[in-house]
């Protein structure tokens, strides 16, 4: 197949099929085109550039047994430029995976397979959920950082692969790139080979509108292994022979530059954002397809003679994966972690290793974290824990720990260093990978700076771990630059993430135990000041969500305080200045150190902890939205915090034992008056 | 002063101060230790390492007058590391800013002017709020491009000023560093200096564990000036010279590598993470002052003839803007327009200008803001509009606009390219800067990219606009990773951010118009797709928050739906459904554009628009999170979105008038059965 020249105009254009490759690739190129056009909706254009560079990857260089989607020794694949879906699930599809020509002609629409962007889970084949830019290339770095973590860990003979990766122009703008670019280079990542489509259209046009990046320069700067391919997006031969070069530097990642035209050969389309996010439209298709040698008349046309060749291409997959099991039923290794790693379950004796904490005890729950990881890590093979440059301060620092590193690839110490964006889809890529528990830690307030990549998670269903620790106003003196108020709210309404806020340091420990048992990714909201170890929470059913963590001794409860994380001390303690008081009340508390698991409970066993029939406050230093699902009055924070220490700020923004008191006397008083009326129809 | 030579042992001390400059830069350093040791907490050790550079900055090279903080033509400045807030504190104060020795020895205490981490419009000279790393440098592009816009608008006469930044390495680790520095290298903004503070240390240790970039290497790639200066940090002829060559770059901006050294010359600290967030301690405090030559046992030490040194850098200050103030007296520009540069209000008209339109019509909310914007940008001459490379998509593009750039510096059209997170710093930061009203669009749900500008926006009322489009799975086709859900929820959960989601083009005509008139950043939520102007929108009160939108004709109300943007259409539609329905349910529609808005009303108006004895249904194609404050059910999305054609997903996820009108009968049935409670209490 000839380059495209200087100008779409002067290019040839390639006539017949001088090869069974360029027809494969053309195939590639019609499927990209009636894919949009069918659903009218889509990109075709970047999936047409890119057909040869798929091609020579699905059938030269990437090793995959489609009947086996999850075989652990596979080489990864990620399109971080989702948008261009359709190509790969045409190459899944020619592949062997289970997605048929129906299920591409199903493109866009409801039900399908083949949705907008790749959704792993969802599509046999698809590695990652990508198109929100940059976060394919982050997650890329954790599938290679997976990869040589478990080979240094279970042998090159069972853990022996690659990562590549297709990056567009948006992804290396969006500053997650930077991160996670900057992070491969440091690590070291020689298994990871990304291709940059260097093909200068974005959306609002040019990328020269607002792009003037010397990227190979960039990348060097990084450390990168980086070569420059010009015009050969439609050279098999010349692709291949450069990503076998990438792949052979092994001591730094790799990208390549590949310069690309949008859309070619589409007449008047070629190199115009027109091709990037919309259908060519009929005739465009048509006369673009006889430029290829295609069947106009045909849509989602695939010779017989291509899918040989596909054929051809997963009987070697076959044939690698075989000789893989050959070789796993040889290996030497531990078959119980070879498990634990795979299955994400942590060994024997995980429960027993939890450590008790004695009431009269107090230590921050981010130091209770600490003690419940170093506890437990012998019982987590896979677990490979970091902290955007907080270590210490956020309790992922593991006891007795390698720095991982290129001299060291089993360390489960990770720096992420200042990449809280990057560590999160790093993280994401590290469990989607398998065999790795990825723990992250970072102050709550910086969630802010990767909450991209939670939404993701909770998305695909990655079990990741996130310590957000320093979670309220008590963490004191550094202001309210970084003391959360609306992050608390921000991370219970992303559907499908488990938040724990624990009370103390036994609620963290049931904690721990939830996040390394849940199927998808979990949030634990730690405390910066140390908290008393409360009577009562040991072995708490932090499960449930919710429960009574105590009871007033001689009457039955009048009102329920509802606390979570520090805020619950100050329950107890008005619990006692109520009881004291004249008139008496005689309240519950309640310990909520979740809501999504509170939410899942049975409505009897939530009618039993919240009886209708009670008044409710709920107390939490932050802000009080969403709290009217349960509670009938909020002592919550609804401004920004302020710079002093800890208890001075908790103090004066009204979070003390007396303030909880007074506030719940009063609601009882408005629910006396209104004769036991919830109060938003008395406020 | 000698250089610190290449272990911190060998390095000479300074016995005695050989002139001014020395004897003012280690007093800056005495009270760089003197805070924190007081306050018992903050980062002494790089506001000593950059004393000299601080003093160079402050004595010779910014122009400013701490009479007037406010002075449009100052230079900015600005602390990217915002963790040594107490070297700015201290510059400030030697400075003569409104900001007395004892507001310095209320260092991170309540209620003081000298927070834990800098705040704009809470302390004289504070430029912006830093801290949250890499926000600062994002903000100081943002600077630059105003004073750049503003120069060329109104003449160089009258602003010609630069902006000067100091980032550390974790500004640099930060993804936003890359998206601010590769605009900015892009735009040319030749008037921007940043001084990177290298000093191979970072809180987890020596940035060797997570950090190997070729820095100068990176900010070359580009296209920044950058001079290495290595160990020059004690320098000051150096720093002052080396400034002043950055300065006479004029087409790029500069970066100076600075290797300074943390803590120097604190013993057994210096060049340790232990100098980085703690103080030093009483003892180390006053061995350090020994070897500076200050009085070891003097806190807060400012001696005369430092005093003087810095009122005659004020007096320069004043003189300079005693001339400005009469270039500005003999300006030939129009005033009218000046002023409404400087006060953020528009000009004589805007309210007229705006569009109306008529019911009948249909279009998407995102088309109709283009309609207010076009039709009301020769009104607002500071308007900056930009986008991330979705520049039609969201309504950003203004008509006969010319693209920001060195070429066209007045062009009012920002292309920020694919960088959320640096485009919501940099509207902070033109915001700021003052002169400029900054408008900003993206799809909603990338909103979360640059989330950790929207808080800061907040905290430091900077009147930013963003039009966040493509609001709901409306969306259709680009699938659960474009379509938002939790993102209503989580923005109403930041204090101070107005959030509005109007039903339709009158309802966005009113939410611009509230946009351009509110003190702070406003976040407008909008359709994608097109919606129908509806009856009675026209000059609808979105000021409020939430209005009656319709009654029922002939009888009063029995229950209130309630909708927001694109679902008020529903709401409208099954109020006749249950008009017509057997039994019929007469209902009013209650349209609430503002959460934040309505809550700011006077309960009277609340109780008018939702009466307390009527149950009440909200329908929001989004996460129900929070909805029980105004709502007996909420018909949202617990989960993520699905691609398939827009009206598809809505129908399929049901929202449709028809299910709002089941959803609507079953809300009234359970209410007549349990007479009329709210329906928390029966669920």
């Amino acid at each position: 197949m000839s380059e495209p020249a200087a100008t779409p105009a002067e290019r040839p254009r390639p006539a017949s099929h001088q090869n069974l490759d360029e027809l494969a690739v053309n195939v590639i190129r019609g499927i990209a085109m009636d894919g949009p056009q069918r659903a009218n909706s889509g990109h075709p254009g970047t999936a047409m550039a890119l057909a040869p560079l798929a091609h020579v990857l699905f059938s030269r260089i990437l090793r995959y047994d489609p009947a086996d989607p999850s075989w652990p020794d596979r080489d990864r694949f990620v399109l971080s430029c989702g948008h261009a879906s359709i190509l790969l699930y045409t190459m899944l599809h020619l592949a062997g995976y289970d997605l048929s020509l129906e299920d591409l002609k199903a493109f866009r629409q409801w039900g399908s397979k083949t949705p907008g962007h790749p959704e792993v889970r969802h599509t046999p084949g698809v590695e990652v959920t990508t198109g929100p830019l940059g976060q394919g290339l982050g997650n890329a770095v954790g599938l290679a950082l997976a990869e040589r973590f478990l080979r240094s860990r279970l042998g090159p003979e069972v853990v022996d692969h690659r990562t590549f990766v297709i990056c567009s122009d948006g992804d290396l703008m969006e500053g997650i790139s930077h991160e996670a670019a900057s992070l491969a280079g440091h690590l070291g990542l020689g298994r990871l080979v990304a291709v940059y489509d260097d093909n200068h259209i974005t959306i609002d046009g040019s990328t020269s509108l607002a792009y003037s990046d010397d990227v190979p320069g960039r990348f060097r700067a990084y450390g990168w292994h980086v070569e420059e391919l010009g015009e050969m997006a439609n050279d098999l031969d010349g692709l291949e022979a450069a990503l076998r070069r990438a792949m052979a530097v092994e001591d730094r990642p790799s990208l390549l530059v590949l310069r690309s035209h949008i859309g070619w050969p589409a007449p008047g389309k070629t190199d115009t954002a027109a091709a990037h996010g919309s259908p060519l439209g009929e005739e465009v298709v048509k006369e673009t397809k006889r430029i290829l040698g295609l069947p106009p008349e045909e849509t989602f046309w695939v010779p017989e003679e291509v899918r040989d060749l596909y054929r051809g291409v997963a009987a070697r997959g076959a044939a690698a994966r075989e000789a893989w099991c050959s070789r796993l039923s040889s290996w030497r290794g531990d078959r119980q972690v070879w498990e634990a790693h795979w299955s994400g379950q942590p060994l024997p004796g995980f429960a027993e290793a939890l450590p008790r904490f004695e009431p009269g005890a107090s230590l921050a729950t981010r130091r209770a974290i600490k003690a419940c990881v170093d506890a437990t890590a012998p019982m987590l093979p896979g677990l490979l824990a970091g902290s955007a440059d907080l270590t210490e301060n956020t309790g992922v620092e593991l006891a007795d720990a390698e720095t991982q590193s290129a001299a060291t690839p089993g360390g489960r110490q990770v720096h992420y260093g200042i990449r809280e964006h990057a560590m999160g889809a790093v993280m994401n890529g590290l469990a989607l990978h398998g065999g790795i528990l990825p723990v992250g830690g970072t102050f709550f307030v910086f969630s802010d700076y990767l909450r991209p990549t939670l939404r993701l998670a909770a998305m695909s269903r990655a079990k990741v771990v996130h310590f957000f620790t320093h979670d309220s106003i008590g963490l004191g003196e550094d202001g309210p630059t970084h003391q959360p108020v609306e992050h608390l709210a921000s991370l219970r309404a992303i559907p499908g993430l488990q938040v724990v806020r624990p009370a103390d340091a036994n609620e963290t420990a049931q904690a721990w135990r939830l996040a390394v048992h849940s199927p998808g990714p979990t949030a634990l909201v730690l405390s910066r000041q140390a908290l008393p170890v409360l009577p009562g929470t040991l072995g708490a059913p932090v499960e449930r969500g919710a429960y009574v963590l105590q009871d007033p001794k001689d009457s039955p409860p009048v009102l329920v305080l509802i606390g979570t994380g520090s805020e619950v001390q100050l329950c107890l303690r008005a619990a006692e200045l109520l009881a004291s008081a004249e008139p008496s009340l005689a309240v519950r508390v309640v310990s909520m150190p979740s809501w999504d698991r509170f939410a899942a409970q049975e409505p009897a066993y939530q009618a039993e902890v919240l009886p209708p029939e009670l008044p409710r406050l709920a107390v939490e230093a932050a802000s009080p939205f969403g709290w009217e699902r349960y509670a009938d009055d909020v002592l919550g924070l609804d401004r920004f915090g302020a710079s002093a220490p800890g208890e001075v700020v908790m103090a004066r923004l009204g979070f003390t034992a007396e303030a909880v008191a007074e506030r719940a006397q009063a609601l009882w008083a408005r629910w006396q008056e209104h004769g036991g009326s919830p109060s938003r129809r008395t406020r």
